[in-house]
């Protein structure tokens, strides 16, 4: 008999990995290639219109596979003109450097997640992540209401609990090592960051729920290290930011292939929210302020173009070069297939790790 | 045929587990319980002056088992007196509160780690490990001479390298999760720290020594993570901590039967270098003004009274409550015991997620 449990039962899955949401690095297609293995893609609905979110779920669920859509809990804001002001002055070098103009102030701060939450209800996917917050009891209940799948994102215990208490289906538990933004919401995310080997026993042992390990996974022994310390699945990005659905910019791109030792930090200087990435010039310049940078998504906001700008000129100086701790563990191989190798490395690795033992 | 690889060959060991050392945790007797059983103790001799390593050491070695010695690599430190006035100063109010008197300036900031180097090549115990730095070539070699296996404590990559070409005969990755003082010496240790399941596969690439997994590992499961990771051996503390050949004082026993969920994090406000404990008054009233405390062993030293004496008096208040990030799963056990139970399950992960696969 295959592996099973009853997390991967209730979605039909014969491979317990999750592609992370990575907003700005994959769009739907490698959705369908992981999903397409027996494996669970998920959709990175964070910066998608309403609209968008009702036709990219309707298109994927057309497909007939499992899936997930992601949002970002993002509070609406209305900060003050002189915090603006001051932080769109701090950017003003950077953007001149890049042959922008000195200043830019966007429209509005992020997409209305309201708005965006009405629609994935309506839109109906099979399953449905959380990170940033906690969404209600409520909105939990509608969700499940329509068939689908509540998982709700937990940097430490109290944040699983939390999740658990409002009637979450499963926890993502994103570790310490993950890339990409973190998923904080009782800490800053910083100081009080948990390791996934920590993490995912302390959350399997107070919660039934299914636990999906995420952070520093990226080959078949890490799944099966994740699944000995208790997880139900895995939830990989990093390893996936190679593989050819991956819509990554040149210079990032270039970045994750030469990666140097130890080359990622957390930061808070791009969007005002803690993620890892790969250090560079923007990092090192901000960092001794970062604490004064307004909070995400009005950081967010002012330096979306000038990371675009980056990217484009072929520049990875003030570009997000999201990566999680096994960056230099990252293969390029097509999302289909990397998903296959990693589930026979996890084999592999607990047969010839359980002959060893004699 | 029982699990063996190289490093457990070396010494002989049935059981891939090394205590770790716990200055002010643990003495003799739980080196003496650990290497009873096929696994490996570890002497604390950071605090140990020469004749006392020699003598620990050598009556150790009358007992015909395996064990290591672990010295702290701690240099001369010349502080100007300005900066011990305002540690002191800032130490008054607390050491008041605990009625002692409000000044207080060591004799000396540490022991002599050249006469205890001296001393450990001369008392040439199977296995020694070093934290905080690296040691020289030149003492590394020194201790081969003598028959003892040299292990370096390695907190990311450039550090893993930088012992490995040092000579080193092992190196323990000792990751984010891990409690007490953190090895780093090539990055402060807190911003730039790695998770225990990122660091021990990075690690594992870069060199074909054996890899000692450290940092959260706290049951069986944990322990068969670890070696699937690419660890040959694991190093636990945390797990140690409540057996009866723990020597911690009341309050700290009671911290840690009683943390919280999320309760630790990383601090120097106590030594003067990062380490995990577990969250009290004195971290958080000195946390603002932590990157202004002069560094180990100087703060180490100013708060040694004040720490002895909260523990003495019954209050954690200012106590240095170590303990890694795995603490609420803790088990109050003999050693030797515990070692045999954490083997058992070890093997009995193994066996039944090797059987879940089919």
């Amino acid at each position: 008999m295959p592996f099973a449990n009853a997390f991967m039962e209730r979605f039909g899955l014969s491979i317990p990995i999750i592609q992370a949401p990575m907003l700005g690095a994959v769009d739907s297609r490698i959705v369908t290639a992981v999903s397409s293995t027996g494996a669970m893609g998920t959709l990175a609905a964070g910066a998608l219109p309403p609209p968008v979110i009702l036709e990219e779920v309707a298109d994927l669920k057309k497909q007939g596979k499992p899936f997930g859509a992601n949002l970002l809990v993002v509070p609406k804001v209305d900060p003050d003109s002189e915090t603006v002001d001051h932080a769109v002055h701090r950017l003003a070098k950077w953007r001149m450097e890049f042959g922008l103009p000195e200043e830019f102030r966007p429209n509005r701060w992020s997409e209305d997640f309201r708005a965006q939450l009405d629609a994935l209800v309506e839109a109906a996917p099979p399953a449905v992540s959380f990170t940033f917050d906690l969404i209600s009891r409520e909105d939990i209940a509608a969700f499940q209401k329509r068939g689908t799948y509540v998982m709700g994102t937990a940097t430490d215990v109290r944040e699983a609990r939390a999740w658990a208490q409002a009637g979450a289906d499963a926890i993502i538990a994103q570790g310490y090592e993950a890339g990409g933004h973190h998923g904080a919401f009782l800490s800053d995310g910083n100081d009080r960051a948990v390791g996934t080997f920590a993490l995912v026993p302390a959350i399997r042992a107070v919660t039934d729920l299914p636990v999906i390990a995420a952070g520093g996974i990226m080959d078949g022994a890490g799944i099966a290290a994740a699944l000995l310390l208790g997880a139900d699945a895995v939830q990989m990005g990093t390893a996936f930011l190679l593989t050819p659905e991956s819509i990554i910019s040149q210079p990032w791109r270039k970045a994750l292939e030469n990666a140097p030792d130890d080359a990622t930090r957390l930061t808070r200087v791009y969007s005002g929210r803690y993620a890892r990435g790969i250090e560079n010039k923007f990092m090192r310049e901000f960092r001794p302020t970062e604490k004064d940078i307004p909070a995400y998504p009005v950081q967010n906001a002012l330096t979306g173009e000038l990371r675009r700008i980056s990217g484009q000129a072929g520049s990875s100086d003030a570009l997000s070069l999201w990566a999680g701790q096994g960056v230099n563990a990252i293969r390029e191989m097509p999302a289909a297939d990397l998903v296959r190798v990693l589930w026979d490395e996890t084999r592999e690795a607990l047969v010839l790790m359980h002959k060893r033992m004699g």
